[in-house]
């Protein structure tokens, strides 16, 4: 018999993963690699930290040449070649060598499609501007650190995870960055809270940003590329850098008749098999289960493209051992400055979008013992199913521990726990690690505690004037920060004074981080009152003070 | 009717907790805090690191006093006040002021007993002598401070948490330090392999250890306080600090009839009520149900305590909403130096102890992308069941990211996640904070490579000399710190080097992190070799070179 043929399309994240889990299963299987760039396996996370310098070699970020496929692999690696058309009947793949650019059909046995997706860019006026970059790949890197230079005028367009990479990076190399987003805040992919932290820490360090905002043209000037806005702001920029989303490369896919999903994905099962048995799919350019409600999603993300490669290679040869993708939760981060901001699975905003019904607590706390030098506050919110108590969601920002939380909250949804259950994790405590009760137990409890009645949280400060707004912190903190409307009495006079809180209207109790004024709401519900409380504190407001 | 009255005995962390939730669920409860020593709720983790000035505040580790819990939650707290009995017949506790001599009985409608755990203080020839110190309360710490100054001799007899906190904080003091150790290696608590690194870094850090040691007996002399070890050895100090292990107090509850377990502790029930409902008890002194195999188990730990005394007040208080205590995992960690070091579950030797079947899986990785800057290698092993691949423990040791993975795995053994459910957790990742494939996932894999019979995994060099060592490192790294008895076959020479191998001996695949001699089994092992695999690689072994 002669060895399976297995043809890869695809060679930085699921390709390279499908290929090497292939090999150390199946010595003699032949394994052929097509990519159209330049470069296989490289680390695509990395690219923004070479341009801004932080990683100043760039020869780290090549992780893989061809050669050492072929050294450690076995495998055949074609770099500049591209896959034109799938002949599924005859099982091969017409493959152009993009230098030579001579033509070959490759056969195969099993097909991996791991096409990626490519950055999205806007036909509009003056677009094709050879100063417009996206980036994808190493030889966009190279163009752009071409292209870039201390006191330049550099134009991020979209504040998603990659767009803050870049401003970062950007201003690190020197150069003056504005951002451009669409939406109302940045990092869209969270909730609006999230983002308060991050927009100051954007301005701290000079970068401007535009928001509900975008380029509707570009215009070549005397001092450089104009770019127009929706609003009718122009911005004068040396280099813009378009960072709007992705799209996914499936037309290799549908030429082929393979099953693509609404979006235009490329549909697989969960051993990411396409409607072609013959064929796999992973990466960037494929629709999985979401892992909470197992809905369709597509989660453009290293981790899972490298995972659901290695899920495909086990299937075809693995057999029955092999297991299934378990989907994805979409788990992202992104560090902007001295913050970082991330999530898992579902926020606010997805829920309320898909009709879900849910439960939200936000909570402040230090990443460690509060005691200990170089605490910092963190801000965790979790999303919850009011029925059954499961975490749906999270979302964390802050200085620190940020990714410990998520990671942790990334665990406990994947195992279906519900905020019951996360009280009770018992995460590694020393003061120099986390605290007794982590910020994640801590969520925990707050939520239960809004699940048993003991207190009804407020996500806002009310613009009702016939509530009451107590706020319960000290009285100098209260004095140089007040809050519009409010009466302070800190909590250690609470008791004392319930005589000077009007019993018939409704309270809302205020505080810093949220968790006195929860103190305080206990006091007062069990003394008769109508009381909210505002959930995460005043840390947590958007556009109220206390920030 | 009269409110009810809530006693407290112990006012650290699981009495306080206790008491703090019980007010916030009953504002009308009366309830007494008595505590034996000067300071309630104070923060004990924090002790070791004011000796050491890394925590240069006092104050900040006094968390609360009688004033300010008078102030917050409306508790009579009364320090310096000793329970000597509890009349269960009549529901009350005679209480001695220490400082007036004066006993009162304290009458209760419901008692919590959280009188943690006094260190242990072996009666020894010499051991009355007062340079020799425990540490358990503030004043303990104030009475080790005054005794300390830069360039006495200490001696720590114990290297558990406490003891390597203790010598790390007086070297940073300035003392000359030195640590006798009873077992063969330092941390106890952790399987012998995490302790390579830790006992390097004392050693770097001038710490001398002397293991398989103990004091017999103290003699005061000329010089100072000599310590005559069980070697024959003679150490000199100014100040000795006893961390040998803590002894539950539970006096009290002995003479009032409680049923205690097997090794002294108290018993409770999962509502942490004790063999008289009407008394609760909860922290260092209870014994309770291991999280992994339910097993009776005693932690003294902050973590758990202070959820203890959460769990009890909700039993009393919040009757059906009440959820039970889940169990400890002993989930703890250390910071030494540089390092981090710690455990979740159940170790290698606790389970070979208890004769319980198990797996284990070593792996060395990255805290985050190897390209990003400031990658650092972490060890991490965890333990699993053969039969269901159910995880039983982990352990981990390294400078950066030791904490989240033990936490990320604390979850994931609480969730009874499997081998196979940790290679799908999906972490947050971004280069500064992690990887694609994160050392967690790392694991999963290859415990399932083992499980999947693709890897036989040995977890220490052969003796055998009938075996076959490869070690498929880089000649360079091969030359410059060979493996006696191994031949080097760099892995990307390896397939075209088969047969310089006899196919008529075992053959064992050596390399520095148990990556690459993971991958070279696959190879030799699919030619038709009969190969093991080093697991984690010359790293994590103990007394052979590689370390």
């Amino acid at each position: 018999m002669n060895p399976m043929h297995i043809l890869v399309i695809g060679g930085v994240a699921a390709g390279a993963s499908f290929a090497a889990r292939a090999r150390r299963l199946d010595e003699t299987a032949k394994i052929t690699l097509v990519e159209r760039g330049n470069d296989v396996s490289f680390a695509n996370c990395g690219l923004p930290y070479h341009i801004g310098g932080e990683i100043p070699v760039r020869d780290v970020l090549a992780v893989q040449t061809p050669a050492s496929l072929k050294d450690l692999l076995n495998v055949d690696a074609r770099t500049r070649c591209e896959a034109l058309k799938i002949d599924r009947d005859n099982k091969r793949v017409l493959v152009r060598n993009l230098q030579t650019l001579h033509d070959e059909w490759l056969s195969y046995d099993k097909l991996m499609l791991a096409p990626g997706a490519s950055p999205r860019m806007p036909s509009l006026p003056g677009s094709d501007d050879s100063r417009i970059h996206t980036l994808r790949n190493l030889a966009d890197m190279d163009r752009i650190i071409a292209a870039t230079g201390s006191g330049m005028n550099a134009v991020v367009a979209g504040a998603g995870f990659i767009g803050l990479e870049m401003a970062e990076q950007l201003q690190r190399k020197g150069l003056n960055v504005k951002i451009v987003q669409k939406g109302p805040y940045v990092l869209p992919q969270l909730d609006a809270k999230m983002a308060v932290p991050l927009e100051k820490t954007l301005a701290l360090h000079g970068i401007g940003v535009y928001k509900n905002d975008e380029i509707v043209r570009f215009e070549s000037g005397k001092t450089g590329l104009a770019c127009h806005l929706a609003s009718g702001r122009k911005l004068e920029a040396d280099i813009v850098v378009m960072s709007i989303g992705i799209e996914p490369e499936t037309g290799l896919a549908r030429d082929a008749g393979l099953s693509l999903g609404k979006r235009g994905h490329i549909l697989v099962n969960e051993f990411m098999q396409t409607s072609d048995p013959d064929i796999y799919a992973a990466g960037d350019a494929v629709e999985t289960a979401d892992r909470v409600f197992g809905e369709p999603v597509s989660v453009a993300l290293g981790g899972p493209a490298n995972r659901q490669g290695r899920v495909a290679a086990d299937h075809l040869l693995l057999g029955e051992k092999a297991r299934p993708y378990p989907g994805s939760l979409g788990t992202a981060i992104v560090r902007v400055f001295d913050l970082a901001a991330g999530v898992t699975g579902w926020t606010e905003k997805r829920l309320k979008a898909a009709g879900r019904p849910y439960g939200i607590t936000t909570v402040n706390d230090f990443h460690h013992a509060s005691y200990f030098p170089g605490a910092q506050l963190l801000t965790l919110a979790i999303l919850w199913d009011p029925d059954s108590g499961a975490l749906l969601g999270a979302e964390a920002v802050g200085t620190e521990g940020v990714d410990k939380r998520l990671d942790v909250l990334a665990t406990a949804i994947s195992a279906k726990m519900t905020v019951e259950d996360i009280c009770h994790l018992e995460l590694a405590y020393a003061p120099p690690f986390g605290s007794a009760k982590d910020i994640v137990n801590i969520a925990g409890f707050a939520a239960c505690n809004e699940r048993d009645s003991l207190v009804r949280t407020v996500s806002a400060l009310p613009d009702d004037s016939g509530v009451q707004i107590i706020d319960v912190r000290g009285k100098a903190m209260a004095d140089a920060d007040p809050v519009p409307g409010a009466r302070n009495i800190p909590l250690p006079a609470l008791r004392n004074n319930l005589d000077k809180i009007d019993r018939n209207r409704p309270v809302v109790t205020v505080c810093a981080l949220g968790k006195n004024s929860y103190f305080a709401s206990r006091v007062l519900k069990q003394n008769g009152f109508d009381v909210s409380s505002l959930g995460g504190g005043l840390k947590t407001q958007i556009g109220k003070t206390g920030q």
